[in-house]
């Protein structure tokens, strides 16, 4: 963790903008990403940008708020896009609260850890290897939503919601990031009618299979 | 107001959805919309659901809070996608605010006056329409935004955003929907050195100019 992605971004011949190029080892981290996400980037930068956290960042690289900030609003619009497609005589409350509890912080860090996105982490906190490995121990004992009782690294649901901003300005299509690639694949196994009880706060833990498919 | 829009959908020979086709002066009002909007609908009922509050809903038509919660959050997006890209180092906290300011409920209900949108309403409600037409006056007196001082109609910021909510449902491309359609339009005066000032509150007065090209 912490330098598994190279910030070197070279010219390839073919005027495609490559990382590492001249670091096999760290090409390959490049395409093991690009295989989890199964989408192919033409600027890898921002690949790369996705997954620096601001203590790691250099004049080469900017760290992945930005992208954070346009994911979250994506991530917003392609849930709730879907939710009304599902439930298009839902109303707007239950539908809000839906939202809320498929995009919360855990939600998402759990996504990070299960395709193992955390791996790819660029930082330079000293504590946060430690955080985010009792994190992923932790998971094996509440398999389903812990309910607010895991102690969350926000930086997990962060490089999640900064994949999705690198893959829309990457590929510009809301579209392709929902359908086809990172959020969104798989059945949905939701009812109406239990989505009705889902939405309840206190019902979060049932949830989490939202995500189970990804 | 209250009855410029009809319910009435027919299958036109084409096997497209029209409406009003039996009364010439409501299909008229569809093409006025339309010619505003600078956009044809596909399915003629999105339009017609965008402009329906609950008060006036039947059986043949829902209203359009959904349509709001789905344009809603298209504008969230839309909004910080294009800050991204006019303020590519701007950190995330002024940007959030610059996009609060811009989507503000006085803002949109005055996108809502300035295009007529407000003529097409369909309700039942006996003092909205005299509320909407005091708001409409009192923007003579304030021709920037008034910052809390009018009373404003949240109808008239929702149904900016049902519209916008009904565009893409339509043609499912938040590109079209930003682009070539209703939002962002035109050309942005704002320059970075003010955006940083307008993104403060109180200087929201200032900024009122964001949608001046609509």
């Amino acid at each position: 963790m912490g330098s598994q992605l190279s910030n070197t971004v070279v010219e390839g011949e073919d005027n495609t903008k490559t990382i590492g190029s001249t670091a096999p080892d760290q090409l390959l981290e490049i395409e093991s990403l690009e295989k989890i996400l199964n989408y192919k980037f033409k600027d890898k930068r921002l690949l790369v940008q996705a997954f620096t956290d601001a203590s790691y960042v250099d004049d080469k690289c900017d760290s992945y708020e930005i992208l954070e900030l346009l994911g979250d609003s994506i991530l917003n619009m392609s849930i709730i896009d879907e939710f009304i497609k599902l439930y298009p005589k839902e109303s707007p409350g239950p539908l809000t609260k839906l939202r809320a509890v498929n995009v919360d912080t855990e939600k998402l860090a759990r996504v990070a850890v299960k395709h193992q996105l955390y791996r790819y982490l660029r930082h330079k906190k000293p504590l946060l290897e430690e955080q985010i490995l009792e994190f992923v121990e932790a998971m094996e004992k509440y398999p389903l939503h812990s309910n607010g009782l895991l102690k969350v690294p926000k930086v997990l649901a962060d490089i999640v919601e900064s994949t999705i901003g690198a893959l829309f300005r990457d590929c510009n299509s809301t579209e392709t990031v929902w359908e086809d690639k990172f959020v969104g694949c798989g059945q949905h196994p939701v009812k109406k009618e239990t989505a009705r009880n889902f939405a309840a706060k206190n019902a979060i833990d049932n949830f989490s299979k939202f995500f189970g498919d990804l």
